[in-house]
Formats: structure tokens, sequence, C-alpha cells
């Protein structure tokens, strides 16, 4: 399926110079076009996203597949320790992490609980990133950000894939396809037909009457609970962040809240609750699903 | 020692496209093979098999060193979370991920508890791979599964290895001799001279009258449950699994064991006992060593 | 500041073939230097050490960055499990691992409690190595190791740092400049102005009258506990090492203390002490800080 609409406003930091190159197979090292070395092609760049952890050799077996298809890639970990079958989280890090990589990065995700079944394998192109993932959702957030995007069906008959296991996909269907994808020997109009693609809808922030109506979608390492309330909900003065029983002032950085919790703008520009060199998830005893409301007036 | 004798039949998947190039520091970019660029030398793979960990330095060490000896070598990681110690596992691991490299990889086994004592420290050719180990048994899974192959011990000396330490020789000998092997500084027949490797003999599993005994071998992340079973004994119509009191029906997929836990062939081409979106070893209570038996006859 | 001093005594052992290359843009592959390809420039080496943590997506990101600003770089993972906001041991780990990179490694380290505050963001060389981090001690160790350094200020804005956040320099600071220092667009004396960091003098051992009193400073993944007290207090014969209650005595490697804790001299040419394929750490049942006296006379 191409599609090409309008995009909701980006509620994360926009890297700054995106360069505009067509495609991973046509990229050239920014060296060669100051003129440094000679015109080459440029090995790519694969991100990795898995549910699979890092203790057994799953990983390691992408990758040597990965080397296989597509020498002198370089290959990016984004994360392996996604919850096992956790959708919506590998969702929200593929989206808040993809624009951070260079233009024509061939994202892999692999999250994956309906593997061996029906469910179509993708590939896909989304502005100037290409993605590879099963067909159950976990592109949505990239799909509702970019404007332009296509998506199509992995053939593996066609594509003469050796598909040895009904259990490991992520082996046998997704490192080859973004190996290929990522040397330019596929391209995605080979891949197979258009494909319709599941989207979640994600449970959007309710703003109205200058209050807003948000939820935690995320628990970082450090216990920072991240929402999915924009930015643009602590602008003024005198904004309270309502949480559980707390009510938090809103502050710029960390290291103003080193003995209460507070609410501040994180790095993917949404709304976190943190506190100085501490977990704020373990300092108020919540996590993923919590009720955030921001109001007007001093805490 | 070398050995040409006949290899065990491959339990497991075999990759489609296993190119046959003569050696690492042979290897010629395929881009090259297809005119596209100058023929050159191309960086290897080193792959990295450990009991370190990752909150340590001493991963992030060996790579200094890997990246000191050989520059822009292609360094993937199996897994670093073997337990201290455990050689049967990090056999099992190297042996079910290093087919899936390119060949010529240079695969690095450091689970050494013998580390400092007399025991001798290998490289070895094996098929289309290099390996890079300490004498205990943990090869035993590749040099079962290769018919040919040839094992040299390590003469630091002769080398000029310079051994700064007699606790650390996965920096101070395995990396740097890898480094060596992998930008072809370095022939195996240089290494140092022959040596009969120790073999550990693998419990095997027993097939008598229809039926098999065999073992759970490894628990991987999602609780799945992989035995040392062949996929071969699950086939035909109407086999039950036993495992301590469950009987479970074999299956194809994940997908079909959603509220059971079933059995069928997993990624490793080795018979798995799993439930889907949890985890068997704790729905069953068991872990790895626990006896499985298979049976003809519905559950 | 610039700063030519005299070095401390290195307590660590040295890789032995330090090649003296001038800077990171101008380092060539050692191949070309022996006339095998041509004189190109060789993408440089980044090493990462962090507390970020491999659950969420920040390291990701980092290494997005980077492959952005200096396709093709090299980039290592030192740790980034250091406890969040312990920078006593990130200036360990740092200063232990640092060495063993080729020389123009642009090592990387962000733990970072002061991010958004008016800490400066430095990037420094010291001896043939660079470095990358917030202005908070992280440096000590290397910087009291090294005689040569020079460190110098970030300024983000002479440099058009596009910062997004006040929560994630790692992200909008110190990953682009050590992409740019790596790949040669940038040079140390176009960072900013001179700057004098901030040194933490660390817990020295004490020796006298043939004692010494030293202190745990980390445990590793094995339970071995690393000291601060060099490896010239093991000298000699009788020498017996105090802990807790305990008494041991020193011994050449690991296997010597397969029963009994024991002590010896460490990869990081510190005392250790351990206990052969177990945790030392849990069997005196102490950790970080503990005091430890090594005295003259058997155990």
């Amino acid at each position: 399926m191409v599609h090409h609409g309008r995009a909701r406003p980006a509620a994360h930091a926009v890297p700054a110079a995106r360069q505009r190159l067509p495609a991973p197979h046509h990229a050239v090292a920014p060296s060669a076009r100051r003129g440094r070395v000679m015109t080459r092609a440029l090995p790519g760049v694969v991100s990795l996203l898995t549910d699979f952890g890092l203790s057994d050799p799953y990983v390691g077996i992408l990758k040597g597949v990965i080397a296989r298809e597509a020498p002198g890639t370089t290959v990016i970990d984004v994360s392996h320790d996604v919850p096992p079958q956790d959708i919506e989280l590998a969702a929200l890090w593929l989206e808040q992490a993809y624009t951070w990589f260079p233009p024509g990065t061939v994202h892999v995700c692999v999250v994956d609980p309906g593997v061996g079944t029906a469910r179509a394998a993708l590939a896909a192109r989304a502005g100037e990133h290409w993605f590879v993932a099963p067909d159950n959702g976990v592109l949505s957030g990239v799909l509702a950000r970019e404007p332009s995007w296509e998506v199509r069906w992995i053939d593996a008959g066609a594509l003469r894939l050796s598909v040895a296991s009904r259990t490991f996909h992520g082996r046998d269907v997704f490192a080859p396809v973004a190996g290929r994808l990522a040397s330019g020997a596929l391209r995605l109009s080979d891949v197979g037909p258009e494909h319709a693609p599941t989207l979640h809808a994600r449970r959007a922030p309710r703003v109205e009457k200058g209050e807003a109506f948000g939820e935690v979608i995320a628990v970082d390492r450090f216990g920072n609970l991240i929402t999915n309330l924009p930015a643009s909900v602590l602008e003024g003065e005198g904004v309270t962040v309502e949480i559980r029983d707390a009510r938090l002032r809103s502050v710029g950085t960390y290291a103003e809240g080193e003995l209460e919790c507070v609410a501040l703008v994180g790095s993917f520009g949404l709304v976190e609750i943190a506190v100085q060199n501490a977990s704020a998830a373990a300092r108020l005893g919540v996590g993923r699903g919590e009720p955030v409301r921001v109001v007007r007036g001093a805490p």
C-alpha cells in the first residue's frame, strides 16, 4: 500500500540536518561528496529491535545472516530487551529511535508472536527510512508520523528465501531481506505485492479546557516515567502534573528535582516524570498505563 | 590435529547458499565479484561467545584489541551471558550459531575456567570457519559436525604475544590471534604445532522401538525448552511428548499452543517444548537436564 | 587546559605495540602503510561507556547519530551497565579499558547526573586517545595516567549543534562531537576554549613498613573483588591478604583457588580476590569499599 497523506505533527524532536538521499543503494559516503575519495557504494546501516534478549544466540545469528548477505553493513542494536511479545512498546521505541539514524537505514523490528502463522511479513519505506517487520501493528507509530510510505508483503517464495524454520523468521526472512535492501541487491518494488498494513491506533492524550489527560507509556532504566503527553501541555506559567496522589511542578531539567518528583520535557519531546538520581517509578509506585493529568495552577 | 572423517548427520537447518571461499584473507566483497568496485581485501568477520557478561569492560577490551590488530573487522556478539564456566552450553550455542555466519568467519569462544593453567589455547579451522578457544571441549559440537578440521596449539611465545596477565587470555591471546587470522596477517599453519583437542561426548538421545529418550539441553529467553531430540522423532501421525507429568501433542508453530504446552521443531532443527506467549519452563517447572520421552500415540 | 606533567606510574599492564599515530583524522590503515592498498582515510573507532542500560533505545540512538555523522565508524561498547550516576566506577572502567583500543580512538563516556545544568561538556586528548564526556570527574583516572593532555569545553552554539533536549546530551552533544572527531570533520582545537577539568582524587592505597592498606573498588561478573592495591604489594614470599575475617594466600592464577578464596594479580595489574569457579564476593559477603590489608607472613 502506498500512502501520501498528511502526517500528524511530530511530537518529538527532529534531527537538524536530514540529508535527502534517495535510497540505501544509492547512498554515497559524505566524504565522497566532498571529493575526498572516489565515489563508491556505501555499505548500508541496519538497525535491530527485537524481544530476543541477549543471552541466547538469536541476535548473533541475525547479524551473521546480515553479514553474509551484505558484507560491511553497519548493524546497530536499538534494543533486544523489549518484553516478550510486547508489540506496543516495540512500536514506541521504533518510532522514537528511527529518525536519529542516517537516511536509508533499514530498520528491522522482530517482535513476532504470530511467527509461523499466516500473518504477513512486511518490507516498507516510510519517509527516508526502510523497515522490515511482521504485520502486527509494530510499524503503526512510524507510519502515523510519516506522510509518505509504501508497504509490501514479502513473497518468500519469489525471493527464493530458504525458510528453514517456522519459528525463527527473524533469521530466515527478515534478516536476509534487510541485508539485501541495505546492500542494494533488492529493491522494495521487487519484495512482493503492495499490502495494507495492520495499524494500531494509539490511545491519544486528551486536551480540553486547559487540562490534559494522558498516561505513562514507558518506564526507562532510570525509573523516568515517559508519558504520551506532548511538550506543549507544559507551556506557560503555573502548571501542575497529577499522577496517583502526587501533584508535581514542571521544571526544565532533571537536576531541578533532587528531592522531589518533577515533570519536564524529555528527550523524545514528551512529558516525563522524574526525580534526580533516583527512580520516579519506585518513588511513586507507578508503571505503564498510569493516568497522568495536567492542570493549570501551581501545585 | 587434522581430521578428515565423516561428519555425523547435521541435526540443524543448513543455510541455503554457502559460498565457497577459501580463507578469510582471500575473501572479496560480493560486489567486487560482480565487477562493481575494484577487488580489495575484505575486512573479516569475528564472532564472540563468552561468559564475561556485559556489565564489566572485558568484552569492550576484547573488541579494542581486535580493532587494533585488524582495523575494519566486523565483530558480532553471539552471546556474553553464558553462565560463568558453563562449557557445555557454550559448546551448544557455538555449534548452533556458527553455520549462519559468512564462510571465513573467525569464531572466538572464551569460556575458560582453566585460564592461567597448562591447558592449551587453540586455533582451528573446521569446514569453512575458523575458531579460537581454550582446549576444554568447547569446540566439541563444531568438530563433531564438520568432516574436515585442523586444530593447532597457539604458541604465544613464537607469535610474540604480549601475555600481560595470567587471568585474561581473552585479551592477551585469543583476541590478538583472532584479529590476525581475520586480517590475514597470520595463517593457521603458523599459529603453532598441531594438537589433539579435548572432545566431550554429548549425551546423545536414544531412539528405539518407536520411542525416543532425550533431555532438555537449554532454556531460552522465552522459556522455550530446547531438547537434544532431532526433528525426525516428531515425524508421522500421533506422537506424544512426555516431560515431567505432562503429555504434549506435536504442532507446527508456536501459535498453535496458546493455552497448552506443545512440542514442535524449533529453529535449530531440534524438538522444542513451548507455549504461545508464555514460558513453558515456568509452566512446567522444569529446566536443563529434564528427561523428555517421545512415544507413538495421541496424548 | 593543556597539561604536560609527569604521569603517575601506571599500575596496569600496558599493551605491547602502541602505534604512534598523530590524530584520528590522520590515521591510515596499517595495510596502507605496508603498501597493500592505496592510502585512504580510515574510518575511526569510537568507544561508548554509559549508564544507559541496554533495554531502552538510548544507546541505539547514540549509535544512529554517530553513523549519521561519521559513516563507517567502528563503534565499540565498553559497558552500558554502569550503575546510574556512578561516576567513580565509570572513571575506573574507562581508565582500565582505553589503553587497549587503537591510538586515535574517541572514547565517549556519558554518566551525567548534571545533564541540563551549567556543567561543561568536554572534549579532550590524553596521550594518543580522544575523550568526550561531561565535566564531572569521570576523566580523572585517564588524566592521572597520561603525562600530556588537552581539555576543551564544547561550545555547542559555535559548533551549531542542534541541542534538541535538556535531558539527553549524549544524543545531542557528545555523540555528534565524537562522530566529527572520529571522521576528521572536527579538530580538537576547534571544539571550544580550553578548560580546567574537574578532577577527583582517588582514595590511594597506603603502603608503609611492609604493610599495605587498600579497598575493594569493583566487583566483576564472576564475583572477583578488584582492589586498588598494585601488583607490587604481592611480590616476595609469604604474603597474607586480609579482608573481613579472612586471611588469604597469594597465588598466580584463579585455578589455584579452587576451594578457598585467594589473592592474585588480576588483568588490570591490580590485586584481586577470587575463588575458582565461584564468587568471592558471595563467599566473603563483601562488596565495594571493603578494606583490604596486605601483611608479611604466611596466612
